[in-house]
C-alpha cells in the first residue's frame, strides 16, 4: 500500500506518495498563496494529492490514506486546523472539505510531530519505539513519539518543548513566558545573543563577517565561523549557546529518556563542532545512573522532505 | 481477581492485597531494617505479601500478581532493582528472589511511578488516559502514566520531571546541576527560602513560629502560616514558591497537555491558598490556545496508601 503526505507551509503545498517505509516515490508542490480563504486551499491540496498518485502510476485502490501537517494547532479526532500560523485556517474543517474530493481517509498533525513522525519511521530514530525530534530554526520545534505513535496530549497541543522555561525571569519569548528554551536555543536565540556581543566586543570578528558590525546580516552560522578562526567573542557565543542548548536537551532525557533523542535544523550543519561539546555537556548532566543505558543522541536524517513524509506516514500509525 | 502490592521504604515494608479497581482489602507492615542485604529484606516481603492474602481470605489462585514499588532506579523488564536509596540493593535480582517463595508474577517500579498509577488507576486522575503526579516532599517526584500505563523511557530512568531546570546556573541541586525545579519547589527548597528571607528580615512573624528564628524549625508550613497572618515576608515567600512551583508546572503542561495534572505531598494540605492562586498563574501561562481543552489540576488523593495501591496495580497494567 501507498501513503500520499501534505506538507502545507506558508510559501508552498509540497505533496508526496511514498510507500509504508516512508521512501518518496514521487512528489510535487504549487504555492500556498497564503491570502485565499482555506475551502481554495484545501480545493488545491486535494489536487496536487491526487496528482501525485496519478504521476506515480498508483492506483487510487492502492493508497491507504492522504496525511496533512500544517503549522499550527490541529483538531487530530475531528480533523480539523484550530489555529495555523500565517495561513486563514481558523476551524477550518480540513477532513470534510478534503472529502469533497477524495474518499480517502484524512488525518491531520502539526509539522513538527510530522517532523517527528518521520525520522521515527524512516530517519535517525527508525527502529526506536521511543524518540524525541528537535528542530533548532526561527523557533524551536517539538516532536514526541512513545510507542511509535506522535504523542500529543488529550487537547493535541502538547510536544511544545520549545516553550519549557529553562531561566525563569529570563529573556521575554514570543509566547508571553520568560526564559522559554525557544528563546536561547533557536537560530533566532543564537543571533541575538551573537548580535550583542558583537556590540560589546567591537574587536570582534563577528564585526567583519557582518559587513562592519551590521546586525541585519548577523545568522546563526557567523557566530560558528568566527570562532572556527579562534575568535575570543566568537567561541564565548558558541559555548553560551550550547550550554543553553545542552540544559534543555538534558531536562528532556531526564525527563523522557527516549531511546533517541534527534535534533535538526539549519545549526546542525556544524557538525561536530557543535555535537562534540553538546554531547560531553549532556553526559556530565543526564540524572540517570551511569549503569543503565543512555539515549543515543543524532542528528535529523529526512532534510527537506520531512514534512512530506511525516504527513504521508499518518495513515500508517493509525493502521 | 486480586492484587498484592508491596511499598518497600526505608523504614517499613508495607504490603496491600487489593481489587481490580484498587481498593484496599487488608493491608499490613513490618519494619524494613534496612541494614540487611536484600535477600532478607525479599524473604521478609514475600512473607508479608502471602499473609496479606491469607489474613483477607483470598486463596492464591485468586491472586493475579505481586507489584513492588521501591525508591531508586528498577529494571522492570529484568525484575531486578539497580540501585536503591538507603537500602543495600544494587543490582539485586528481586524477581528471582521472590520467587524462591512464591510462583505469582513480580513487577517492579520505582515509587514514584507506582504514586502515579494508584492516582490514575484510583484517585485524583481516574479515568483519564494520560495523567501526570507530582509530588512535593524532601524531593520533588514525578510520575507519567500514557494511556494508563507507566512511561518511564527505555531505561525505566525517566520521570524524573523534578531535575528539569528552571534556573540555568541556579540553585545547587542535589543531582549536581544547578536550578532544578526540585531545588525550588520541593518542600526543602521552600524550607531554604523561608529561612533565607527569616534572616533577613528579623521582623517577620516566621521569626516567632521558629521560637526566635531557629532554622532547625522551619518547615514548609511555617510561611504559609505567616502569609495567612499578614505577614509580609511570608506573603512575599509563598508568591516566590508559587512561581517557581507554577513554572515547572506549566513546563509539564506545555510538554505532556495530560488530562490531568495531579499534585500531592504534605504541601497541599495548604488547600486554595495554595492552589488559587497557583492555578490562575498556570492558566496565563500554558501555551496552548484558549479554544482547546486545558488540563485539569487537582491534588493527590490515594495519600499513604498511593504506593502499595500503585504497586499492585503494576500487575493490571501489565494485563
Amino acid at each position: 500500500m501507498y501513503y500520499i503526505g501534505i506538507d502545507l507551509g506558508g510559501t508552498n503545498i509540497a505533496a508526496g506518495i511514498t510507500d509504508e517505509k516512508g521512501r518518496i516515490i514521487r512528489k510535487d508542490s504549487i504555492p500556498t498563496r497564503k491570502e485565499r480563504e482555506y475551502p481554495e486551499v484545501i480545493k488545491d491540496m486535494a489536487a496536487i494529492a491526487l496528482k501525485v498518485a496519478q504521476d506515480a502510476g498508483v492506483p487510487l485502490s492502492q493508497v491507504k490514506s492522504i496525511g496533512i501537517g500544517a503549522p499550527g494547532t490541529p483538531d487530530t479526532k475531528n480533523g480539523r486546523i484550530i489555529y495555523a500560523n500565517n495561513l486563514k485556517f481558523r476551524n477550518a474543517p480540513v477532513r470534510d472539505e478534503m472529502h469533497k474530493y477524495t474518499d480517502l481517509p484524512i488525518y491531520i498533525d502539526n509539522d513538527a510531530n510530522c517532523a517527528a513522525l518521520a525520522e521515527s519511521v524512516a530517519g535517525a530514530a527508525k527502529g526506536a519505539a521511543n524518540s524525541i525530534t528537535i528542530t533548532l530554526g526561527t523557533g524551536l520545534g517539538g516532536g514526541i513519539v512513545i510507542n511509535r505513535r506522535i504523542y500529543s496530549g488529550f487537547n493535541d497541543a502538547g510536544g511544545e518543548l520549545g516553550h519549557m522555561v529553562i531561566v525563569v525571569d529570563g529573556v521575554q519569548c514570543t509566547c508571553g513566558r520568560k526564559g522559554c528554551w525557544e528563546a536561547y536555543a533557536s537560530a533566532t536565540g543564537l543571533i541575538a545573543m551573537a548580535v550583542k556581543a558583537m556590540k560589546e566586543n567591537p574587536d570582534s570578528l563577528m564585526n567583519d563577517l557582518t559587513g562592519g558590525g551590521n546586525p541585519d546580516k548577523m545568522d546563526a552560522k557567523i557566530p560558528f565561523d568566527a570562532a572556527r578562526q579562534g575568535d575570543a567573542t566568537g567561541v564565548r557565543v558558541v559555548g553560551e549557546y550550547i550550554k543553553y542548548l545542552g540544559e534543555g536537551l538534558i531536562n528532556i532525557i531526564n525527563i523522557f529518556q527516549p531511546d533517541v533523542l534527534v535534533i535538526g535544523g539549519g545549526i546542525c550543519k556544524e557538525g561536530e563542532f557543535l555535537l562534540k561539546p553538546l554531547k560531553e555537556r549532556i553526559a556530565s548532566g543526564v540524572y540517570s545512573r551511569p549503569e543503565v543505558s543512555q539515549t543515543a543522541i543524532r542528528t535529523a536524517e529526512m532534510g527537506n522532505d520531512a514534512g512530506i513524509i511525516g504527513a504521508a506516514m499518518l495513515g500508517l500509525q493509525e493502521a
